[in-house]
């Protein structure tokens, strides 16, 4: 073992295998156990074996409620918690699990600062097939995500939303945790997911959270009921800290819209927010933004929420709040008027389909999958990501192909990487002779 | 995390991960993985983390038992695995999973020894509430169990028995890995003690290995399900690897014999190898020789082995055997005529009974606790054993008591140490006004 503890240093040890076997026999935790752990982790006084340990014990027997408060709580407090009452409104914000094509927040957070709440939004970079928010926004030229915290601050009472990266000043224990968890085989755990999402976004010091919980074969969670129980976990969790909550289960069983990539999704939001773009984006996003609305007081009902959404694109006014956003984060404004302006790759194949007969199904998973490896997401943490690389969904779910029309089209640089690509595009979709008997629906259920 | 991974590194890590959760998820590993696993971290290559949450998922999820003779082989091969081949005679061993007052191994040593087989006997430490057979041979003025392997071979050759303790160079990876168990909570379970105890007896150089699974209040397995299953999985596991097996489910439901402690437990293994002592050791003595015997190939039948253990103590052959081994092994021989020449405590108590009645039953493993509180065991491991003080136990199970009659005599040095002694030694026993209605056997069940 590498850390040799002292006297103190023993005793220490010693109380935490009580807890450790305790957590195994399927016992509970107190609060200040929790408490007591995650802020001596964190300071580095307990070594990553016995945090592995416990880790992979809470993956195999679970946590209860009370348990899970705890932790997210003392994630939370192990950095700082921001503070934005000074602000004259409400602050509201978004969070989703992640998905394919989903770049809702780009398009509601402008929406929703527009109409007079504030969106401080710390989002996440791109994570195994799924896009990030962060490598999205950096395809337009001169944009910045990080931002400090004084920065934001500012940005966030000027325009009503900011949008940045994860700073080491919060909650540094999700940091080293996840770390960890990545390398223990201890990632996949509703519990552990929920705690290290919530304690992120209740740090951002909003007054209500809208959460997109995705399901199907394009979200990490590919069952309705794990999406659910996840869901469960993430409000009631939420709840217990003040937080007025909602959590939308939504579709991810294929790409949301037609874009899969960053400036390709960049450019798609902005169709959106100018009045065009794929219905699937736009109902998705008035969706989250009405409850936002909803939550954030800004409207008595979700309907008028979701009316108050398309009046903000319909009038211009959300295009203009996102112009300004670009601005004041340092990116080139002028991508509003000319998606051209946005990074192009130099080449473009279409993947066609080999058959006549309609879409049944499509590997969400492996279409973003594809992405990455084109190099618009990250094989490796130390990898770039290529902003102009993706491709474009030409045909969902349903849709009706003949013979060798394109279903992709595919943007890429490299060569070397089109095989991959191709191999996984190629098999990522099924034609039968007849449409698909139920068409799933965009919003699978709503949680309060 | 404190280990960084380098290029070469991180392929490593992103593999073992894959194994951590394949074994999280319910998945077998291969023998390959497994002997990679243990190799690579005895070397220091795989951090102890990633090793944490893999035994936390074996501890909650199991192992096949493919898997436990992988682990075992690849534990004892991760050091020197030694071979007396040139001895002529078979050489046995025996293992006892550990109790209080559990001295047979130096009774049967000697006896086994001089009816001509081999003892090559690597011992332990006393550890948690059980004693310890190195502990108690160091009582032995001079005795030294700290032999080089070269020693070890020599006094074999010469007497037919070595009596010493872990070495570096035998399975260095069991070290490793119960030091990690120890501080994560993951010491208990079947498989991970089996491979533990199994690679280090199969690196004796045996043919053939006795095993003594302890059952009831003393044992570690308390229940004798949990005893019979252990069992079961080092009588396979050592015949998987060509040793003949067998495995004595034994009781510790209560102290064998009286004594408890170090000094005094040498002098009850003095007085059974005299022909006197009390009867439990005697007959688990005899028992445990008896299959060594058979299993030897030096009687036909379990029942001859019995008589010749018998005889061997009659004829005084076993003494003289013992007084040999003490003698070589760098011990005061005259012990053997006088115990008087062994540590004494300063003082002792009786601790008395309050009622008339029968003892209908001992919390045995606070007899063994209250010896270890005097100073007769570790409760850090850096603690000095006190070889004088313990206990004699005056009454045992079944007995009929008048109030005031002593139930254990106990030989201590500190004054401060005996409130907790007392506390925990006229707790442990009941009394009633019937005797218990059951007796239970010495040897509970043979698994051959």
């Amino acid at each position: 073992m590498s850390a040799k503890p002292g006297a103190a240093g023993r005793e220490r040890t010693h109380r935490l295998v009580d807890l450790i076997r305790r957590k195994r026999d399927g016992g509970e935790l107190s609060a200040e156990e929790i408490h007591y752990i995650v802020s001596r982790y964190t300071e580095g006084a307990i070594p990553d074996y016995q945090v592995a340990a416990l880790l992979m014990a809470i993956v195999l027997k679970q946590m209860t409620r009370a348990e899970l408060a705890a932790l997210t709580e003392a994630m939370l407090h192990s950095g700082s918690v921001l503070d934005f009452s000074d602000l004259p409104g409400r602050k509201v914000d978004k969070h989703s699990t992640g998905g394919v094509g989903d770049k809702t927040s780009l398009i509601l957070a402008p929406i929703v600062a527009a109409a007079g709440l504030y969106v401080p939004m710390i989002s996440g970079r791109g994570l195994g097939h799924t896009g990030g928010t962060l490598d999205k926004l950096e395809s337009i030229p001169g944009f910045s995500v990080n931002l400090s915290l004084e920065d934001f601050r500012r940005v966030l009472a000027t325009c009503g939303c900011g949008l940045i990266g994860q700073t080491a000043e919060i909650a540094p224990a999700d940091k080293k945790l996840y770390a960890l968890r990545d390398v223990t085989g201890t990632v996949e755990s509703p519990y552990l997911i929920c705690a290290s999402i919530m304690s992120k976004k209740l740090a951002e010091g909003i007054d209500a959270l809208v959460l997109d919980v995705k399901t199907g074969s394009g979200a990490f969670m590919k069952k309705i009921e794990d999406s659910i129980f996840l869901a469960e976990l993430m409000v009631e969790t939420g709840r217990r800290m003040g937080k007025k909550m909602v959590a939308l289960i939504t579709d991810m069983d294929q790409p949301l819209g037609n874009a899969v990539g960053n400036a390709t999704e960049i450019a798609e939001c902005i169709d959106v927010l100018h009045g065009g773009g794929p219905d699937d984006v736009r109902d998705v996003s008035y969706e989250l933004a009405a409850w936002m609305f909803y939550l954030g007081e800004r409207t008595k009902t979700v309907d008028e929420g979701r009316a108050l959404a398309a009046e903000m694109v319909r009038t211009g006014v959300a295009a203009e709040k996102f112009r300004q956003i670009i601005e004041l984060q340092g990116g080139d404004p002028k991508v509003m008027d000319d998606t051209g302006r946005l990074p192009k790759a130099k080449n473009s194949l279409e993947v066609k389909t080999p058959a006549d007969g309609y879409i049944t199904s499509m590997m969400c998973e492996q279409i973003g999958t594809a992405s990455v490896v084109l190099g618009g997401g990250r094989e490796k943490k130390e990898d770039n990501v290529d902003p102009s690389v993706g491709l474009m969904v030409r045909k969902k779910v349903g849709d009706a192909v003949s013979t060798g029309e394109p279903v992709f089209t595919v943007y890429y640089n490299s060569d070397a990487r089109m095989p991959e690509a191709l191999k996984l595009l190629e098999s990522s979709f099924t034609i039968a002779s007849a449409p698909p008997s139920e068409k799933r629906p965009l919003i699978h259920k709503v949680l309060q």
